[in-house]
């Protein structure tokens, strides 16, 4: 089948984020974050359980959120009620964040470790895979309702992941999900990412994910 | 915030697209197929949608699928195992299909109307809508569990839509999903596009909508 005409043009695109990554790499290690980089569908439940973390982990250190959206700023203006330091990236369209969105977020963020950095990406399983932010922790969210197939049909975002988390548990009997086949789609592509099981509304999970992100540090 | 410095390389790529979406719209017509654009998140439920489709227009007509993905072959088979005529695309990554890709397709589908083809796009609320394939109707299918602020998230796909389809109403209870924001949100970008609810568990409204899609020929 045809093959996309953008390669190219993406090719350098990569190598000149690549490059940006590792700058941003250098400077969350000299701030003392650790980063973690959110990466789901719309509607996985990203912001919420982003509350969560926020919540469990602001007790054992500085925490702040870079938020990623096509267009609005619906999850950042929740987030800052809340008390915590966020800056919004609209992308105006694009499909994915990229490390120099992430470099500038930063500076507005003026944001100081020792501590905890969340990176809310598009909601998107696809481009947001291919753009290195320079992050410690590459997590990917999926949902109960989205369908246990995920990790066959996006392989590439459920590969490159260090840590798959599955939410909405609590709505499993709603659905026909087969959590071992979800499991095994997983283990096709990436052979040790942690696979947590969350519910953001019952809080089931949530202690399990904030003590795995706690023991990176 | 930074803009996006692949907008130079996409404007080019959309010219030529538009040119091979035209193209298509005028085969599409030679064949008299009534050609529409399926958009959705993953896991929305797009292809269990086509399925209750393809039964309902049938016995109207020929109908047959092109059926996108970044990977696996998974809902093509399951359409061709129910005796459908079905092409695959394989984008190997690339978050949407383009005007080519259905050209190419179309040559292995082999399909002569009258009739409906049905077009799975990538599992994707964003960059799909850049990419005219030459389609009559641009169906966006939103669903409950992924929540009522999508449209005011992903403006852009709600802005061009011309029918938008929300799936899942059987599991309104397991959910915090305000109808009313969710039609505002459309209302916000798209004054005019009939928006219909479904479940495909349960089979409510998908005669409404086969019955809209009929109205069309």
């Amino acid at each position: 089948m045809a093959k996309k005409k953008i390669i190219t043009a993406r090719r350098s695109i990569l190598c000149a984020n690549d490059r940006q990554a590792a700058a941003n790499t250098r400077l969350f290690k000299k701030l003392d974050l650790t980063t973690i980089n959110v990466m789901a569908s719309p509607g996985a439940g990203k912001t919420n359980l982003l509350v969560h973390l926020l919540k469990a982990l602001s007790s054992h250190g500085s925490v702040g959120v870079i938020e990623g959206d096509v267009a609005s700023s619906i999850d950042a203006e929740h987030i800052a009620a809340l008390g915590y330091p966020v800056t919004q990236i609209n992308t105006d369209g694009g499909c994915h964040l990229n490390a120099s969105d992430i470099a500038a977020a930063l500076k507005e963020l003026n944001l100081a470790g020792p501590g905890f950095l969340f990176i809310e990406n598009i909601g998107n399983l696809i481009c947001p895979a291919a753009f290195d932010l320079g992050e410690r922790v590459r997590l990917v969210l999926a949902s109960v309702p989205e369908g246990d197939d995920k990790p066959r049909k996006y392989p590439g975002i459920f590969m490159k992941a260090d840590v798959v988390v599955v939410n909405k548990l609590d709505t499993l009997a709603a659905f026909d999900f087969d959590r071992a086949a979800f499991i095994a789609g997983v283990r096709a592509v990436n052979p040790a990412a942690p696979i947590l099981e969350v519910s953001c509304r019952t809080g089931q999970g949530l202690d399990a994910l904030a003590d795995w992100l706690l023991a990176l540090r």
